[in-house]
């Protein structure tokens, strides 16, 4: 299927995709929602004001506010089904072939308006984020931690593989992609062995390659989302890095998890693609022998996504390395899995709650999602080219998240980019 | 000093105090913000909405918005001045002696309308929370349940007296006092020993005794809060029980913390004391003997409140018992050294966010603030009344946690109370 709108070749942003954002621009500094095409953005609330949505029969008009928000949160609180229509036909609009010319294609006025060049645009938080939840279920990077810290025999814990292992993160430091964070400062041990620690900036500062995903709709407190309903709950996806300060959460951890180590900030990408547009891409994930408890157990086989996940460091002086390239299928639980764990409980979750995947790893050399197993714990050094090399993230790093699907250069369904730049710390010490 | 509306003896809401919260009526059902005094409330928003505030001449007439929202976070936000020119101000039109008759005490039809009884009001929320928080200050606490797990030589961890341990908690299913809340599923270990989980409902489920802190001003990502300044932040306290569930925390917590053992939900109480409320109730906290990190050193010794705490359980049989006895000055950390430990990441606060303070314990019997140090954990029972005794929580039990300052019964700062049912599980095993 081709487009009217020109796509490059290679673009994450084909028609296959139609991921949704935040923008906003000079001429109009108001947030509102777009989708992406190619290397343009069409401005939905535009497109929405003036009319574009007219032929869609099915979506009730007085639900079109939900596309002058300053969030997805209202759009993404009408459901899957309303997702799925608005996508669907937003790429009937787009396609070479439209059944709507007037919809945009031969509206020269609204395209003008409405069909801004990507470069042109802002990109914020896409939906504002009720809580934020962090899973920890990519089994292999859970293993290859776990076996620097306690060898390969015990290197997972015994409650790893029977549930999807968790702790509730921080919403308010949340960034969306391009925004630079601060190195974090904090109480870490000196050397081996110590029982006083120092007060310093963080050494060991690392990134966490993960996949996020956003929910549509909530449930009543009290009441578990049973695991086959949990699709329903989805809004899309994103990539996400959670930025981690090794050497503050190894001080700080025990007994209640990780706290100042990840709460200095999370970033994730700008477009969330819908669940529909990668339900193509299902694939399944990592085999877990153990039997599940009733709750947990899924029908469906291809449970997980196979996305392609690449993390590049590009440095201060202009060096740039991809470190990691592996897939998002390394996974030992998939998102119903996860949904249906939070909720068995009677948590509620809520529309604009996050979650976020686990680093994903592979085994071998450069599948790696966190440096830390890369470099073995911090002992050997990942080379970045132009005689720079690494340990852990230095001030100035940029760090590169691209993700995904799909083979054919012009049907891809990505994600762009999650990116963000070390800054020094800002408090003194 | 007195005021013209009756004040029971023995009142939580004297006019030393003029505790804030959230109220609705069967007349109007929208959600207002209120005053407590003695056994009424004053409706704030029709005492601003018919000239109440108009002597009031420094605060800013374009803010009186603030009292017509259906949350306090507005009110909140703008700052301790601004509460503290408010709360003084409602106590001077609330006393007998009232400089400002015309405002309340003389305008008949507003008195009608807006000083309602306690009894007809419906509380709720009194914040919508960003993120919740809750630390482990208790250092009595701490120690009865490490030496209950580790012995008592190793119940502390080697971190416990240098920083404030926190985890990131649940900010969705925090309820307001009077909410019943379903005993939670999950998986648990059938044994001491075992390494299979089966799938039941919690058989441990506990309370924690905590208080908990409204944060009424944000900091920017990146930047830490200095501890002088931290009390700036501080809007107001509540009553916290962070129910626990013992046997699904104790399978899922290594590495990363408590999830669905906490996240089914933790109650506060309806009123927000404010943190001028309390200035005269400090005291010295419990002594920390190691040599702290210049940004959790304090000047002031007095760092702690003073605050009766009580915990009391009504049985679904109509047995009730008051089981715990003890004061809030049991903490190692105050609060100003955890909102500097929180922020010295650069992690952000947000107006609304809550803090809980960790489980409030005493060494001696009968001041415990979890039913786990009362039972040693779950081996002895303690008695109801009535031939009922308990190890932990059964369904029908209503929990209810009292808090206070002050000795004269005319002039005490509480809170009310903040209570729970807790309810069979809805989740099918």
């Amino acid at each position: 299927m081709k487009s009217w709108v020109p796509i490059p070749s290679g673009s994450h942003f084909s028609l296959a995709n139609i991921p949704f954002g935040i923008i906003s621009t000079a001429a109009i500094p108001a947030r509102r929602p777009a989708v992406a095409i190619g290397a343009h953005v069409l401005d939905i609330s535009a497109f929405a004001k003036n009319g574009g949505f007219s032929k869609l029969n099915d979506f009730p008009s007085d639900k079109l506010s939900v596309f002058s928000e300053p969030t997805l949160n209202a759009f993404a609180a009408l459901g899957r089904p309303a997702h799925r229509l608005v996508r669907q036909y937003l790429r009937d609009v787009l396609r070479e072939d439209t059944p709507y010319p007037d919809a945009l294609q031969s509206n020269e006025a609204l395209k003008k308006s409405a069909l801004l060049p990507l470069s042109d645009v802002e990109t914020h938080l896409p939906l504002t984020i009720g809580d934020y939840t962090d899973f920890f279920a990519g089994r292999n990077h859970a293993h290859n931690v776990g076996t620097l810290f306690r060898g390969p025999a015990n290197a997972l814990n015994p409650n790893y593989n029977h549930l999807p292992v968790a702790y509730h993160g921080r919403a308010s430091s949340v960034v969306v992609s391009g925004t630079p964070l601060h190195r974090p400062v904090g109480q870490v041990l000196p050397a081996p062995g110590a029982t006083t620690p120092v007060f310093k900036p963080c050494a060991r500062l690392d990134i966490e390659l993960e996949l996020g995903t956003f929910i549509c709709k909530g449930n009543q407190l009290g009441k578990s989302i049973p695991i086959k309903e949990a699709e329903d709950y989805i809004f899309g996806y994103v990539l996400m890095n959670d930025w981690s300060a090794r050497d503050i959460q190894q001080w700080e951890y025990v007994p209640l998890g990780p706290f100042n180590a990840k709460n200095f900030g999370t970033s994730i990408s700008a477009w969330v693609v819908l669940a529909d547009a990668l339900e193509p891409f299902r694939t399944q994930g990592l085999p877990n022998d153990v039997e599940l408890q009733s709750y947990l157990r899924e029908e469906r086989k291809d449970n997980v996504l196979d996305i392609n996940l690449e993390v590049a460091i590009n440095t201060a002086k202009g060096n740039s390395r991809t470190i990691t390239r592996t897939s998002s299928k390394n996974l030992l639980w998939s998102w119903p899995q996860m949904i249906a764990h939070h909720t068995i409980s009677g948590c509620n979750l809520r529309t604009g709650d996050l979650l976020g995947s686990g680093t994903v790893s592979g085994f071998e050399e450069g599948t790696h999602g966190s440096i830390l197993e890369q470099t073995k714990g911090g002992k050997v050094s990942v080379e970045i080219g132009g005689g720079e090399s690494r340990k852990f993230l230095e001030d100035g790093d940029t760090v590169v998240i691209r993700g995904w699907s799909g083979s054919n250069e012009d049907e891809l369904v990505g994600f762009g980019e999650c990116s963000g730049q070390i800054l020094a710390p800002i408090t003194q010490v």
